[in-house]
């Protein structure tokens, strides 16, 4: 019997992204790896989920390595359900999700489908972590995330994560020698203003382009924004309780039941 | 100047459900209502935006009533988005999104469309409410939500939300008489136990379909599930700052930058 880890290994940019390709390498020198992951891109799918359509699944060889591969036709949420219900005997011990293309860093989590494989992993039990580059490009080089995602990635393994906890990790787009090493942050309080490009297609029709600015007000030095602008790789633990707990209080004085 | 407050609703169920529809009548008591809401069923879309693809708006009208209405091809997130930033002259005084056919209790919050409509509004900073009745058919009786959705608004209109914060309300699905009142709850520790149905189409190709049963372990007498059982009306707050801060402390003993 190996003793080595069962991890499973998802995305959201699609399973030949150079993201998955950079984190099935790490993931493979600390143990057993399966990739479920989508064969197209999902970026910005949030936590969807496929219920009103049909799933298919394809057994596949993308690189060489000890991974076992499959694509999948739905979305990052999907992959690691039909993953962890169909395809492994028995759970993970591990669920990692990533490397994205592109920041995952404050209120982007809520966006990220990176996030909410992650996520997903996290509501079936598994210790999960999401990992991001702020480099959007196909081109975007992985090597200085490396040795950060392997001693994350043991740590998890060594320590576990608190019940319904994954961890949310962003790296800034620096070289190795520029990287100041690890910090534990929260999620800053920032989000983006948009803007949609409105324009007419040949037939006359109207149509728009989402688009926008990321705007950060928080100046707190303990925020996920602030450590990557300062060079630092953002560690954040995140939940999927989402109860407001400190209002609880304030609501039951609310004149609900006269 | 008129002083009704302007109110955005939207939903996940489509721009024809009857949850929707009644959810306007409500509003056209309380306010000046504007209504962005998608052209078809977007159920399970999380928080999804659409980044990779173009959006349409449409004005419409499609029963009577003082309210405005625009269609959108797009995600209930992105309504939210270019209701606010295309349609509306000023920001809305508040959000409604709903109301939704099918329960969006307990972990159905990070699934739904309807919270995730609502949730955009509360990053926008504006105050939002979820309503979503526990019954998924089209033809479900709406009836005795009506004198809680009207409550519940005015309260927020009234006392306002904090910063941050929406509010997830659920309804049984039980008559007027039955419903013994509205209780503030925290969100269940609950979950769904997938299924995969795997069959074979007609050119002999596998393919799977999503299907599973909610499971709920959380014995709390404070949890929407309880409450939602119990005859009552459960409103959750929610939150979108994701942090789980009460696992910052244990993290920052991990060994990461040695």
């Amino acid at each position: 019997m190996s003793k080595r880890p069962l991890i499973l290994v998802t995305n959201d940019d699609g399973i030949t992204a150079p993201g998955i390709r950079n984190l099935i390498q790490v993931m493979n020198t600390i143990g057993d790896v399966v990739v479920v992951a989508p064969d197209s891109p999902q970026s910005g799918m949030g936590h969807a989920i496929t219920i009103d359509s049909t799933l298919h699944l394809e057994r596949l060889t993308i690189d060489d390595g000890p991974q076992i591969e499959y694509s999948c036709s739905g979305t990052p949420a999907d992959c690691v359900k039909i993953a962890v219900n169909e395809i492994l005997d028995r759970k993970p011990d591990l669920c990692v999700s990533g490397i994205n293309h592109g920041s995952n860093s404050s209120i982007n989590v809520i966006y990220s489908g990176t996030m909410s494989a992650a996520i997903e992993a996290g509501v079936e039990g598994i210790p999960a972590i999401g990992f991001s580059l702020l480099d959007y490009s196909w081109g975007a080089n992985f090597e200085a995330t490396k040795t950060y995602v392997s001693t994350i990635t043991k740590q998890v393994l060594k320590n576990g994560l608190a019940t319904g906890v994954i961890l949310n990790v962003n790296f800034p787009n620096l070289n190795s020698e520029e990287i100041k090493g690890i910090k534990i942050c929260r999620q800053a309080k920032a989000n983006w203003k948009e803007k949609f490009d409105k324009r007419t297609n040949p037939m006359g029709r109207e149509y728009y382009w989402l688009s926008g600015n990321f705007v950060n007000l928080d100046g707190g030095e303990d925020t996920d924004e602030w450590a990557l602008e300062n060079g630092y790789v953002s560690l954040v633990p995140v939940q999927f309780d989402l109860t407001a707990h400190h209002c609880i209080q304030t609501l039951n004085t609310w004149d609900l039941n006269e």
